[in-house]
């Protein structure tokens, strides 16, 4: 058996604390100048063109710049550019593209049509030197250094960092900034939770399962699926609760298993009566959370650090999720740092 | 067991060809309004809230108002709205809301604070009269008659006939109205494919699979993804194939079921590609297809009748998909007309 402390992965979610840190230091200029252009230009909507992890970070954004900071965020469709030849016209809106790599060509060719049309154009990316990075008028840099696992973690929560550093400039929030400067020292304690490694045991057999997030935590559901699905193999379907009641909810049957994303906030009445409704059909429930009484629903309780804002919450949330992932590809005997079939960088059309 | 052909599901599987025929001619006129309006105004992006079925048919509007019209589509965050009161500014947007009932209150939400905005407002429903349509500007209705069977069926294909029309008479090109007039007829043929429920019975005891879509068919993979969720119980995946290369290639395995949706046009080679990758690895391939092709690189092809251009492809596509979710349901001896857990209308906040 692999000795997991050795492993890349390991080392890249223990690295968090570290690289969220710098980018806070090192992007807080970019960040403004970007802020400034927003506002001088009177920008209205955003558009993101993103995949895999990347796109994980662009619901956060949806999210976020919606409720901060009045922005509309709609993801791209990057075929109509790729592979119709058909884009649509940006108009005055921002165009972000958000890649690790920033090599795949789909998502570049979004980014070169919207120069092309005049519209502002950013990337968020560990390469600033990449064609991603060459096709953007600004460039947030990730500072993660080199990520070296197949599953992306360390690039996912800097990418998140990047886009709440963004909108706590755009709203000229000094205490947005100032909670956002805890994330690092908040995200350490989350890492520090013990005990995942027996609960990962418990889904040793687990073959399908639904993670539940929304709102600010929508992004939460989507990337616990996604590592879960890249490290275990596990199929693994992510829902808003509001999506998974109109038709999915008749997959439940005794016993199913749920991840549920529930931290502290305006949207958690809406989860816990969620998990009311998933428990009365017998799901078991596994809830990532600060909150007592959600915790107090699960079969299995993941806690969270106390004290996090909501619309922060999601780098926060995550890591726990990340943990249980990397767990439980330890106890299958899979290769965390080689996941099956896949590639470090995935260049799609 | 059940009489498949005296359910609800049956029945209104078989409408489709004369539901579509009579709201093609009915919304003309409302669609030819709405978009006057559109230029009029100079609108030049869209937003759309819905869920479920009627989120399925937001997608196909992505695709087919961004490569037709021009129109940069992105789907709302109905949460900002509803549960967090921080909505974003519209700008100069339509805001389209698409449901069966017209009564979700999140998707309501988002429609009444357009119209405080003074955004352009447009419903799409099977019932004018709801909060949804009384929100909106412009309705298109549905005509689709009451749909009883919990699994929205023939409101969906209503809803991208809808669509359709709308970015058909936007566009004023008189060969996309002629192409769309066929539609009704080549649904026919479509549902007249034979051996669906010997199909069904092969995948009696699948628990898992993978729906494969991209462009305009990506709605295609969701929706046949939602029919399979809702009416067998299965956990069913819909990808792209792009996203589906960026980290979910590790789920495969050998006998991995995947339903492809490859109907003729400029993703097929991209989709032809994608499933020799698929096969490497060993997956049983069912493809909904209309090309000798792609049907020969199927474990179990189910043909789509030929001449079908690619934008409306997905009035069609969908069809096999339907009919193989009601035979599976049917063959594992559970209720097509009322899927456990499931109600007709399913209002959320």
């Amino acid at each position: 058996m692999i000795d997991l402390t050795s492993t890349n992965l390991y080392r890249e979610i223990h690295q968090q604390p570290a690289v969220l840190a710098r980018l806070l230091v090192e992007e807080r200029e970019t960040a403004a100048a970007l802020a400034a252009e927003i506002q001088r230009r009177g920008v209205d909507h955003v558009v993101i063109a993103a995949r895999g992890t990347s796109d994980n970070a662009a619901r956060y954004a949806q999210y976020l710049l919606g409720a901060h900071n009045g922005l509309s965020v709609g993801l791209a469709t990057p075929s109509l550019f790729s592979i119709y030849q058909q884009p649509p016209r940006f108009g005055n809106a921002l165009v972000m593209g958000i890649s690790q790599s920033g090599k795949s060509p789909d998502i570049v060719s979004v980014l070169a049509e919207a120069q092309r049309q005049g519209a502002l154009t950013a990337a968020i990316t560990n390469f600033p030197q990449s064609d991603l990075g060459r096709a953007s008028d600004f460039v947030l840099k990730l500072h993660a250094g080199e990520e070296k696992s197949v599953a992306a973690t360390k690039t996912y929560t800097t990418s998140l960092a990047a886009i709440a550093l963004l909108s706590a400039v755009l709203s000229g929030d000094d205490a947005r900034l100032a909670a956002l400067d805890q994330i690092p020292g908040v995200a350490a304690q989350a890492l520090a939770l013990p005990g995942i490694d027996r609960v990962a045991e418990r889904y040793r057999y687990m073959s399908a399962c639904i993670a539940i997030g929304r709102g600010f935590n929508y992004c939460t559901a989507f990337e616990l699926a996604l590592k879960l699905k890249e490290l275990t193999y596990t199929v693994v379907e992510p829902y808003s609760s509001a999506d998974f009641l109109h038709g999915p909810l008749a997959l439940l049957s005794d016993g199913f298993p749920m991840v549920v994303v529930a931290p502290s906030g305006r949207m958690l009445p809406e989860i816990r009566s969620f998990m009311a409704t998933a428990k009365e059909r017998a799901a078991e429930l596994v809830v990532i959370s600060d909150d007592a009484e959600a915790l107090g629903m699960a079969r299995v309780p993941l806690a969270l650090p106390a004290g996090v804002p909501e619309w922060l919450s999601p780098l926060v949330a995550i890591l726990p999720g990340q943990l249980f992932a990397m767990h439980l590809a330890h106890t299958r005997d899979y290769d965390p740092d080689r996941p099956r079939a896949l590639r470090k960088v995935t260049e799609t059309m």
